[in-house]
């Protein structure tokens, strides 16, 4: 953010891989000297390269390197982007793993020359959205990723932070260009006219009465303002199920360049808001009503039981504040209002990934385009619903309930 | 905040002023080099020297000499503070004298080694809480703070500043250790036991029924997690009426030492709680009915006006901000927001005045025991009834009605 480009730098290849890691201590545990190292470049982001290499004679021998590109991959050079991301994202993993260790991917360092992180490579699990979109199940998620947003988020609030420490940290986590990639995809394109929003035809009716609801607009204003002036919390500012490895026993979070201080309503609305996109996704994806049924069951107690972890690890950071000047009902409310901010946050997350440059394969990736459009209005509606309804929602199983009970308006009613 | 104590420093005394003040080129506009120079130590706050400064031949060539200790002047040198608040105070000083400079005082420079502010002499000027004190009516400061408050808070939030010189914004007015002043004797200490309150026993019953009312702290809770998260605006931080300098032509906002990004509603809420501090003072120190009546009018004439001017000149920047992502209904939500945390914040600066370690003179300073108990007692009640009913006020007159409905509870019915 604040230095130019290091004279050191310069992006790696599939060629320069095997010198560079063996070059580096941090990895003499992992790669012999006379090792046949071998790598491909595997990013499907935006922003980076990442590479998996591996030891020819053993594949298991193994890591990621991720490494920052100055501008945005996906416009290509027009859109700089600052290489400071990657120093966020490396203290941003440190951080969560001191916090979770066990949902947080290893690093090995951080090279600041190359604004590189080398790190554990998952190779024994799978970008949990390509899972959901297959109808797999993944029954220890809930308890994971409510553990892991109760610890990354109470224990970098002021509720267990010193006032120095937690002022320090907003500072070092101040990450101006990656907010505004949010700011600007998440809550103002979607809601106006713009070049850059990527919606399919089919659904440009419920798109332009959204876009003309001006109701709407102040509640997605709000939680703009939220997200740009709430300093509660080191969220990962991209929780979304893109972001999640996993398999029948562990997850992790990976991917926090977006973290800086804001609400953690922001990280819990990605998780819930991406699961009722596959949600929505599943009305066309799954067509036997049983499957479907049961899938989208599995989906809504996710919702309902990692909402129950999360609140269960987050009280024993209320048991260990001051309980006169922090009393029970502000403890109450305080937990309300991460539940209602999840509710709006989460719901502008779903709303920009039907109508704004990003979206996600659950809604995107489906080919018949009556089915396509029929998962997206049904997206749509569900994130208009939470954020219109969210200052009336009390439970999670309020919340569940707000977005089970929408419909799809696709096809338009004469 | 960051650094050690520079090696150069030293306190300036009156000894040592005048070699000082001749050594500085940016004063030889003020002071010849064979001037005869005055001085005298000042300081009535906490934390720093005050040296006034003038020309013996001629008193109105005159500056004033702000300079930080490295320690809570009040409590001695067992509360170390840092002297990077001399940055701040400068930085601040210079950023209103950018918007407001007709309310700013001048500065001639800082000096980062001895962390001195040299700034102009308001010696035409008296302490605007000693004027009320006198009963001495302002007519222009309603125009005047209104002015102030909208073009200070309005022009370095998010509604004008670009997303990245509002965040390295942040970092750059980052003030840990006067924040924390105000956390705990503004919004923990004043709502518990604590050695440092400092109530006069005849309001005993009236402090320990408000610290058991366990809905009242919650709703102080709630302000003080507003405050330490809610990053909307460059804020004074410190405005109360012994904060500003006036006479019934001119105004100006001193001391920012305090600044940081905060909520809008502390600044606003602190001019208009210390009015009403006045208001509450003046139950008793004003005998006669009708000189009462008419006193208490210009106040609450004032607390209405000066909230009508800060909507007009805030209204400037509305006309400015995209109103298809920021509609009408977004920035009317936004004002009434703004007004409700005015109610709240000020009236937790109210009840700390009463309460708290650091006490204002209109109270604290009428000398008969039961007057100073029913003005300390009004002075509650008036807080307690804005925080607790800040939630139901929609405008400036309700927030004004709110407050001229309470009544002393001072002597205590049988």
């Amino acid at each position: 953010m604040f230095t130019d480009l290091s004279p050191k730098y310069h992006p790696l290849t599939v060629e320069t891989v095997p010198a560079y890691v063996r070059s580096r201590p941090e990895l003499s545990s992992i790669f012999r000297s006379d090792d046949d190292i071998e790598s491909v470049e595997v990013g499907d982001g935006n922003l980076n390269l990442v590479f998996k290499v591996w030891a020819k004679a053993d594949p298991e021998r193994t890591v990621v390197l991720k490494q920052a590109l100055p501008y945005l991959r996906l416009v290509g050079d027009s859109w700089p982007l600052p290489t400071d991301r990657a120093r966020i994202e490396a203290a941003a993993l440190e951080a969560e793993s001191r916090l979770c260790p066990q949902h947080t991917p290893k690093v090995y360092f951080y090279d600041p020359d190359l604004y590189l992180i080398a790190m554990q490579n998952l190779n024994h699990h799978i970008i949990m959205r390509k899972g959901l979109i297959q109808g797999i199940k993944y029954p220890l998620f809930a308890e994971h990723i409510g553990l892991f947003l109760a610890r990354t988020l109470a224990y970098t609030s002021d509720l267990v932070l010193d006032f120095r420490t937690k002022k320090l940290e907003v500072m070092r986590f101040t990450n101006p260009e990656l907010c505004k990639i949010t700011e600007d995809l998440v809550f103002t394109e979607p809601y106006r006219k713009t070049e850059r929003n990527r919606f399919h035809p089919e659904i440009e009716p419920q798109v332009l009465a959204l876009q003309a609801d001006d109701s709407l607009r102040v509640q997605v204003a709000q939680m703009k303002e939220k997200f740009m002036t709430h300093a509660q919390a080191l969220i990962h500012g991209d929780l979304h199920t893109g972001s999640i490895m996993i398999n029948q026993t562990e997850t992790y979070a990976i991917d926090p360049e977006f973290a800086f201080y804001g609400p953690m309503g922001f990280d819990v609305g990605a998780v819930i808001g991406n699961l009722f996109l596959s949600y929505a996704s599943h009305e066309v994806r799954t067509k036997d009503p049983d499957a479907r049924a049961d899938f989208r069951k599995y989906l809504t107690d996710t919702v309902l039981q990692l909402w129950k972890v999360f609140e269960r690890e987050f009280s024993k950071v209320w048991a260990d504040v001051d309980s006169i000047n922090m009393p029970k009902g502000y403890q109450e409310d305080y937990m309300l209002r991460v539940l209602q901010d999840s509710a709006g946050l989460g719901a502008c997350k779903m709303m920009r990934r039907v109508i704004g440059l990003a979206g996600v394969e659950d809604i995107r990736g489906i080919e018949n385009v009556t089915d396509r459009s029929i998962a997206a209005s049904l997206a749509l509606n569900i994130g208009q619903a939470l954020i219109m309804n969210r200052r009336e929602i009390r439970t999670i199983e309020e919340l569940v309930e707000v977005a089970t009970g929408c419909r799809p308006s696709y096809p338009w009613k004469a």
